[in-house]
Order: C-alpha cells, then structure tokens, then sequence
C-alpha cells in the first residue's frame, strides 16, 4: 500500500487547515475593530510567494526507486499554485464511467459529444490497425471500451507497451456507437495520458483468480469486479439504511465503542488497554512490564482510563437511554445470514445505532464476526407487532434499493457468485412477511408430510431442513418471522 | 439504565428470528417439491398456541419492588397475540409532536383534529379549574402543552399526583387555538394514560442544572433541551454527511476498527487484546495470568489475532486501496474545532470512510478526543484544488443542512450555549471561502498594523490571535483556508 501512495510524499507540504470555527469573538470588542480596519484589508491580495525566506527548498517529486516495483503510482505533475488570498472554488464532480453509460440509453444519448474519462486498464488487445483498451473507473461494473488507432495522441505509450493491465490513464474521445455486442457505445480515443504505469507482474489480470488468493492481495483486490460490486452493494445498504430510518423519523445515536459496560453479557469482549506498548514496540514487550499491584493484580489505575475498558457488543444500553428521551432507535447485524431481532417493549421514543460492534468469540464460522457493523433501532412506544413491521419495512425497503439501484452488480452476482439471487430477494420485496411463533412453528414441523434428517422436538434448534420447509414449502416462499423463541 | 428496561424482561420471549435469508435452494429439487403441495399448504392457519406441552409458564409482567425507584418504568401491558402464521402489518411511523408543531403553521392547519401525542412530561402545573401538562417527545425542542380539566377521562392520575416530571404518558385530545403566547396550539385532553410513572426524586427538574452534573446521570441526560438538541443536530450533521457524499457519486467504505496498521504513526494505540480476562473478571486479574514466552516476552500467538492488534487511528490506507479502485474516498475529522484535512494526491477514483478513530494520548483539550467519528474522503485523479473545493462544498452543505432543518434547535444554541453562532455559521454558508499558503499567512500578519501577544516568524504555530486577524480583519469574515503547512 506504500507503494501506491509514495509519490503523495513527494509533496513536501500537504495539510490544510481551515481556520475559521475555532475563533470565538467577544462581539464588542471586534465590531470596533472591525470597522476601520475593512475598507484597507479587505481582500488583500499579495503576490505569490512574497517571503521564501525561511521556506525550506521544495523536494523535487521523487521518481519511484527502481527497486521497486510500480502499480499505478501518480507521476509526478506539478500541483498549480493558485495565488495568495485567492476564492476555492467550486466542487465539480468528475464524469464517470456510470454517468455514461448508466442511463436507460447505455449512453447512446451522448453520442458525438467529445469526453474524459479516468480509470485503470483493465484490457489492452492490440489488433493490426486498431487498439482496444478497456478502462473502468470503479463508479460500475461495466468498462468503458476505448478504441485507439495510431494517429491518435499519445499512441505512442501503446506501441512502447507502456499501457498494461492496473495502469491509471486519463483518456479524451469522442462518444461513437460500439461495433461490439457487448456495449451500445465506445469512446473514439483523441488523447491519452498515462498518469500511472503499471508493472508486468501487477497480479490483478484478466484470468479469473480465487479469494484465497486475494486475500493476500488485500490492497489490489478492490480492483477486481467482485470486490468492487461487493463495495458498491455494501455502500447501497448502508445508505439505504440511513435513509429508511431518518425518513421514518429515527435519530441516529453514535454509541460509543469502548465502553466499560458488557451490555448484560451480549458477547464475549476485548479488552482495550494501553498497558501494553503500541505497534512497533509490542512484538518484543516484556510480559513482566505490564504494571502489578502490590498483590500482583493488574495494577487498572494506570490503564488509560484509570481502569478496565473494553470495545463494546452492543450500543443498545446507549440507545435505550436516548429512546427514553427522543424518538425512535434500532439494532440487528447485518453479519449473519439469519437476522436475529432482539426485541424490547418498553416506553421510549424512536432511535437507531449503526456502527461497528465487536465480539471476541473464536468461532470461523460464516456466522461470527469479531467485527462487524450492527444496526440496533429502538422503537418508543410499541410493541411486538410494530417490531416486527419496522423490520419488515426496513428489509424491504434496503433490499428493493439494491435491487432498484444496483441493477448491474446484482446481475453479476445472479451470474457468477449466486444463482438465484435476484429471485430470492425479489420475493423478500414482493411478498408479504409472515409470522408465527416458534410454538406454531413446531407444531407445523411436526405435522408436516415430510421425513426430516433431524427430529422436531419442542425446545430443538431449527435446522436449515425445518427453516427451509416452513418458509418453502408451509408459506411457499414468503420471509417469515418466528416469534417467542425459548429463552437460550 | 437497568431500571428502565427491566419490565421489558417480563416478557419471557422477546427473541424474533428471520429463517427466509439461510435458504440456498437447489433450483430443481425445490420445484418439485413445491408443486403437489402448493395447494395442500398454502398459509396454514392453525389456531393459536396448538401445542403447550413444553411451554414453560409465562412469567407474570413482574412489578417494580419497592427498594428501586422508578423512573418511567413501562406498567404492564399484555402483548397482543397475533394467530399463528399472519401477516407482519405496515409499518406506521407514530404522531410526533413535530410532525403537529413543525409545519410552517406551527399546527395552526390541524386544529379540531383527535391527535394522540406520547411523550414524557416536563411540567405539570395544577390550577384551579385546569391543569397545564407540558409532554415532550424528543422529537423536537418545543413540548406539545396539554391543558386538562377535571372531566377528562384519567384525572384522577393528576389528583393522586402520580403525573410528575418524568413520567411517561399517552394524551388523546383536541388541537385548539393556545391561549398563551408560547405556542399557537394545545392539546384539549379527553384521555390521559400514565405508560410509565416517575420517583418524585427524578434528577431533571425543570431548574437548570449544570453538565457536570448531568455527566453523573448520563442515562437521564438525553432528556434535557441541551443533549436533546446536540442528539438532534449530531444527527442532522451525520446524514448530511452521508447525502453530500452520495450525491457527489462516493462510496462509503468501512474500514476495519481492529487493525495491526499504525497509519504511518497517525497517532497513539489502543492494543485490542483477550488476553487478559474479560470485564467480570477484569478488575482482579493477576498479571502473571499473561500468557509468556520461555524468554518473559508477552506471548502473542495464545492472543485473538494470533498477533498484537490495535485500534485505527485512520481508515486512510484502506480507503485508498478502494479509492484507487473505485469512485472516490474521504477523510476529516468532526471532532476538532479545527478541520485538519490531510490532502493526497495519487491517482484515485472518488470513496470515503465515516466511522470511528481512536488515539491514545492522554491529552485533557477539547481539541483531543480518545475516541471520535472521523470523516476521510478520498478523492480520484484530483489536485489539492479539488480537494479544497471538496472540503468547503462540503462544510457549506452540512452547515446550510442544519441551519435549514435543525431552526428550534439552532435558535436554543444560539440563546442558551453560544450566541453568535448562528451568524457565524451563516457566513460559512454564504460567503467565499478564501485560501492562501502558510507562507503568505504570516507574510500578512508581519505586515499587519497590529501587535500580537504571540510574535509572529515562519515556522510558529498559529495562535487564535492569528487565526481571528486572518479570518475576522484580513478576510472580513471569510472562512480561510491554510495550505501548504511546514511539516510538523
């Protein structure tokens, strides 16, 4: 990950600060201030650089050392130096590749019209007299197909093999329609600049590779299509999820994450402590130097907080009192396949937390996180059913956001990562949830016309058979909700 | 905390479980099977609770015992049952009293209506012939002022006096025309409920009492105007955040909490460790129970992770990897009263992080925060122009977002906490943002006709002094923007 951020470095100065909220003016004594001073100073504008004196000599950009290895570092450009005193100005958007072709035209609306686009190289197929190039810039699965011929500025990048697969690029065309069945339109390429280049041995190539294998490529697979629709997605429900909640009047609570509260036992905790020495020096520390009390005891009142902390597993204490107070709150993890409610009936308005929450439990399975964001609501003034119904809301409401919104990476999971998907959600939208108890739900099993792999008994886990014939088969395929479980 | 929530574990089943999301049907096995039962299947009705064999008595909605005081603890309230195997039912967003008084006509456009109003109350004044009970929901600062008169069905609540601060009621009345100057409307009541009743010891009178003590009952806090506002506008200021970004085309990335990076040394680690005991038995471990090497070196390996892990004190390594893969990335943080952004520039698309960081210096300034929600946003093939122009986009929208949607709680600021404010945060919104180099800041200030109490040479640290006759005298009010800072 140095690697890719090195040439920041190359920018000797590089924080700003914004100086405008930390004055807290006593009004009198600024307004007589104020007054004669604003027709001489206002807006004063110097020459550039009027007092080099005691500025250090700027670094020249640093090229990357040959040793090495190069994945799409910036080259080094100048940074403009707008004059002294000068307006920022406007926020501007780039254009993206979705912007594009994410319409309902696939950009055939655009046709003609001269555009930029940036991205990384995805492809590079060199054919006699033409060039393809496909560039994608993460905003969608989809690439924007570049057609290249010799006469083209910059052309010479490609026949010195300088544009490869991972290189960053900035690419000027003009919008034509596509001879390929893949996409409706491509970009005729007038100027193309490489703003990165990219080694051979980039390990993000066309050929499909496994997880496993990008898990040790952590920093490089955001780049490939699962990640990135897998970021998009994730993106989608977050926002969603804020925006399900805040348009039904909840209050967003940020509970905090270390916390000296065990939130009546949820969850196995990690201690926080700076009683052991921070990152670099942890690896060697002396087992003997973590402070003792005179009996031996972990001597807490030199911890940072003066005693034990730990990262909390659940915020939902910190919601209930801000739901006894505001309006409306809410909690269920978005990490387990099964979404487990825990539901509680007291006098309260409506609130919800969403942030990371944190179980120290050694379990690799699909099921337990040691980090994972939860999404905790607590509802003011209802009861069991109103649970239920927000939940349901909520599912729907994020799922059909997906399904609405994410149209391209949904069809890549439907394709390549899950068959059916796209169905299956389709149902959590289209129909309506059920509910019965866990009791009911028992008694359904066991007059059920079907011979079961484990036996129902009442007080037995459910298995994926009995969940599988109760929604399947009982409710043809409706969501349901079991309610009244027995205590664990 | 506990006392509130502890009619909510009279309810001894209080766990709901979704089973629809586990289910990976094969395709055709499931085809088959769902033919022939479809029609013999189709959403059974049983008649509730078939089957009580194994059914442990339901424990009866427990009372309060006596020793515990009681502040707005729900009273009893048997759960409705719905039949097994129903429908979930729509999910309807409660009356609140801002959706009465919030309007441009402060609930003029609803008079003579039945509305239903619950909330906790503030004040009860009792007059001869009326009694005025002053009902907050939290979900704005006003109260809804119920006037109730002897008629009224649940008086004989006011009579007894068990109607006192704190105390959580469900009003049914009339909206009508107030007499009073306060508000343009009231609540005629023809129906008081107490939900919850309140210990006439309820810390949170309607005299004012001071934060320090309030920090000593921090689960009451929420209920007073102040931290009802902060949660109000923290939460405005929060989604705001969340729409700017998206509607700017970034994706929102959770970057890990618990990580084993040090982020360039951003700051001081908190180490995230289980191998010391967890909470319960936290306070009196023995310090010799740390797992050791043969050599007296903390023994990482019997640790969660296997290895030393801490908390994040930046999520920008891991945006970066997205944002050099995706549509740009973000980072500022909100707890400081100076906006430090870090600005990057490498080849990027546009993503952000907005969750929480930690350091572990034990520094006791409001500027220095063990743990705080930082804002870190990334921005793709972009210059510190662009991210300049990000930054102030960014505080304009949020700042115009709560000034625009947060007028009672801005006004109560404004009046009570920091007068002032609301002009100040005007101007971020209204006029330009200047910015200059550090260089040319003190250029202005040595040529400035003014003694400063701090002298002023290349390389100081601005003080407020500085910053007030940069932003206040240079630039009339302007925010400012400092770039190009000396390394620290």
């Amino acid at each position: 990950m140095a690697v890719a951020i090195s040439p920041a470095r190359a920018i000797p100065f590089s924080t700003v600060r914004f100086i405008s909220f930390c004055t807290k003016p006593s009004p009198k004594s600024v307004q007589s201030k104020l007054v004669p001073l604003l027709t001489n100073h206002h807006h004063p504008v110097f020459p550039p650089k009027l007092h080099f004196r005691h500025v250090p000599p700027r670094l020249p950009a640093a090229a990357p050392p040959f040793d090495r290895r190069c994945f799409c570092a910036a080259t080094a450009e100048a940074v403009e130096r707008p004059r002294a005193g000068e307006e920022v100005g406007d926020f501007r958007s780039r254009l993206r590749v979705v912007d594009i072709k994410g319409g309902p035209d696939e950009g055939l609306d655009l046709l003609g019209q001269t555009l930029g686009v940036k991205g990384w190289v995805r492809t590079v197929r060199v054919q006699s007299s033409v060039t393809f190039i496909e560039v994608n810039d993460g905003s969608c699965l989809s690439n924007m197909q570049c057609v290249m011929t010799s006469d083209a500025e910059g052309y010479d990048q490609v026949e010195s093999g300088m544009i490869t697969t991972g290189a960053s690029v900035s690419v000027r065309g003009i919008l034509i329609t596509s001879q390929g069945s893949k996409q409706k339109v491509e970009l005729k390429v007038e100027k193309l600049v490489m703003v990165g280049k990219s080694d051979p041995s980039f390990p993000i190539q066309k050929k499909r590779v496994s997880r496993e294998f990008l898990r040790t490529k952590a920093h490089l697979r955001p780049r490939t299509n699962t990640f990135g629709a897998v970021a998009r997605v994730r993106n989608a429900l977050a926002y969603a999820t804020h925006k399900f909640f805040q348009d039904n009047g909840f209050i967003w609570i940020s509970s905090p994450i270390i916390t000296a509260s065990d939130c009546e036992g949820a969850g196995e905790q990690f201690c926080v402590t700076t009683l052991i020495p921070s990152s670099r020096e942890a690896v060697d520390s002396p087992a003997n130097a973590i402070p003792k009390t005179e009996d031996g005891l972990i001597d807490w009142s030199q911890d940072f907080f003066g005693k034990p902390a730990f990262l909390t597993v659940s915020g939902q204490l910190n919601a209930e009192t801000y739901a006894t107070a505001l309006s409306d709150v809410t909690y269920f993890s978005d990490s387990c396949p099964h979404f487990n409610i825990i539901v509680r009936k007291f006098c309260t308005n409506y609130v919800y937390t969403f942030g990371p929450t944190f179980r120290a439990e050694n379990s690799q399975t699909s099921r337990h996180l040691a980090e994972f964001w939860m999404i905790e609501p607590e509802l003011a003034f209802a009861d069991l059913n109103d649970d239920m119904a927000c939940a349901t809301a909520y599912l729907q409401y994020v799922v059909k956001h997906i399904l609405d919104n994410c149209k391209e990476d949904m069809d890549f999971f439907n394709t390549w990562i899950e068959k059916g998907i796209i169905n299956r959600l389709s149902d959590v939208v289209e129909k309506k949830f059920m509910q019965l108890t866990y009791t009911d739900a028992i008694e359904l099993l066991l007059r059920a016309n079907k011979k079961f792999e484990f036996p129902v008994k009442w007080g037995c886990d459910l298995q994926s058979e009995h969940e599988r014939y109760i929604t399947e088969v009982a409710f043809s395929g409706s969501p349901v909700i079991l309610r009244d479980y027995p205590k664990a």
